[in-house]
């Protein structure tokens, strides 16, 4: 009987570690001894994922340990945690760092699932702080990917909405999200690992899980196999659409934002409404949107951009507009934007404010 | 009784005749006695457009007509075309054309549904010339929308695929785009009109079918309500995105392209590869597109414009790239542009080629 460390070259194995291949060393950490760590849960996504990894790392020229993150959501959960841990260091994994945290249940907006993940990727974060790895792998595959643009489009919040997970975010990387979930499942088998069944993945109460065992298979049957690839496709292209976009209108932002000397109107900033006409709406939305979250911290809904942009487009002489955390006033040409209380701006080119991605 | 000619008004009346009201006054022919046309199958949403154009233009000032096209598919096509005729009278719409049309079966790429769809613009077209109409207004919905959007992403032909229908086209006008086809029905009944039920319609074996009877509801089902509208909000937002992009990148293509004088190459273009690099890549990939469009008449599939790229941000001494129709040479700094036989070009800045939208 072969041992789970050293198992037959099968094609989803092959398949799987080329994935991790390809990210460790084209967007991994710099060769020499690096430590990357693999996040895992015990499922078949990362599991395979952490027996990849424990292969390629070494001939990346980097070492692999695993964090194991216990949401302690479910009875039993410190046992299954434990038991993942023993898998990572029967795959060579070192060090495998065990982490319980606590899910707030009732401050966050997106609810349960979102206070999880909010709790997960802290974890994520302190176990790089107390081992110094560079990056976190996670198990996302092509199927995570199709029902994260799904939810997005029925969420309806736009190009933003659709984009997706990226293969590499900050410190995080996703090798798999270009291969099938059936596709880990398959390397497990091949490896002789045995996987967790996670019972939240199967409860419908879950959005997500109705997304993949209800929404995905109907798209898949009446409209063809291959509709979670076109998703998925989809989505990088509207990602690389929309980080142009907003990368042009930031630069626009910086230039056309001028500060208010503190005036009567409290502090603030003003962009010329002639300048700003001649970009295209897509800009010209963006422009707004980025100024006012520069400026004031506040990200503004899009029928609060629209209506700015009413001063910009339809000028017939309108009030002021009170918007959440900032009043807009046209005046001589001007956009003027002030909020209560603000302290006065430093001037137009420094970037505080939301980071980029 | 009422007569069909005079109904109560509703709300779904009111919301119907408000979307024509809008779109005819926004961007209709101007006043002064100007003729639009209803394109009209005999189906709710046509008629309760038909009924609801009948109704406003006057108060418009315009005169309105219907367009039945007999795409003679179905045994007694005939006969509802000439029901319909007999509507479109009875709502006071002059004048009422009907137009027998020969759909090809055997040649258009897209099947059956494409090529009636060939077939039916052509005969808006030729209804246009002999009436001297300005537009033709047609009666998709919202669900349509929806419908062209999901099956867009099925495709997976990125941004372009997810742009769906424009309000306005050129001559063709699409008030209902906002409203629900449930809004259209309940029109008919406020109404008093009696619709026509397409068979084909309700025929599983069209893709579009399948996603009306099937795909929506269970969206709408396990993801909420409002999956249609968010699909749609989706579309229009990605419509924009696209349009800047698109309009920055043939502005750019034009600045980029150089002709080159007829050589051993063949005549063509020249790009400066530098210059391409500078721009982001949703930007570079259009510019590619654009040029090859503008210069030989072919539309390059993404994964050519892809490779041409890597021409530019991977250039280690690749060998001639031969796509369908062009061949791209990189040489001292020049993506070189040819194709055998291809005419000389005239000069950079001259815009023949696909028309924009």
């Amino acid at each position: 009987m072969e041992s789970p460390r050293r198992p037959r070259l099968t094609p989803a194995i092959a398949d799987v570690r080329r994935h991790v291949r390809t990210l460790l060393t084209e967007a991994g950490p710099a060769r020499g001894g690096g430590l990357v760590l693999v996040g895992l849960s015990g499922g078949a996504d990362s599991l395979a994922l952490a027996a990849a990894t424990a292969f390629e790392a070494p001939r990346a020229g980097l070492r692999a340990g695993a964090v194991i993150v216990d949401h302690a959501l479910q009875a039993g959960s410190a046992g299954v945690a434990a038991a993942a841990a023993g898998q990572a260091r029967e795959l060579g994994l070192d060090p495998v760092l065990v982490l319980r945290v606590t899910v707030d249940h009732g401050t966050d907006a997106g609810g349960p699932e979102a206070s999880a993940r909010t709790a997960r990727y802290a974890a994520f974060d302190q176990a790089r702080r107390e081992t110094g790895a560079s990056h976190i792998l996670l198990g996302h595959t092509l199927d995570d990917q199709a029902e994260t643009v799904l939810l997005g489009l029925a969420r309806g919040s736009g190009p933003t909405s659709l984009q997706g997970m990226k293969p590499v975010g900050g410190p995080i990387l996703r090798p798999l999200l270009g291969i099938r979930r059936a596709r880990t499942r398959q390397f497990c088998v091949d490896a002789g690992l045995h996987p967790w069944q996670d019972p939240h993945n199967d409860d419908p109460r879950f959005q997500r899980v109705r997304v993949r065992q209800t929404v995905l298979p109907v798209l898949e049957r009446e409209l063809g196999p291959g509709v979670a690839e076109a998703l998925v496709r989809t989505a990088g292209q509207l990602r690389e659409d929309s980080s142009a976009l907003d990368d042009l209108a930031r630069g626009l932002s910086e230039q056309l934002s001028e500060p208010l000397s503190d005036s009567a109107d409290g502090a603030g900033i003003r962009l010329d409404a002639s300048r700003l006409e001649t970009n295209p709406p897509a800009v010209r939305q963006r422009i707004i949107r980025f100024s006012v979250e520069r400026e004031f911290g506040v990200s503004l809904e899009r029928v609060h951009t629209l209506a700015v942009l009413r001063l910009v487009t339809d000028w017939h002489g309108q009030k002021p507009l009170d918007l959440p955390g900032v009043r807009v006033i046209r005046q001589d040409g001007w956009l003027i934007l002030t909020a209560p209380g603000h302290a006065p701006s430093k001037g137009p080119s420094r970037s505080h404010g939301t980071p980029r991605h």
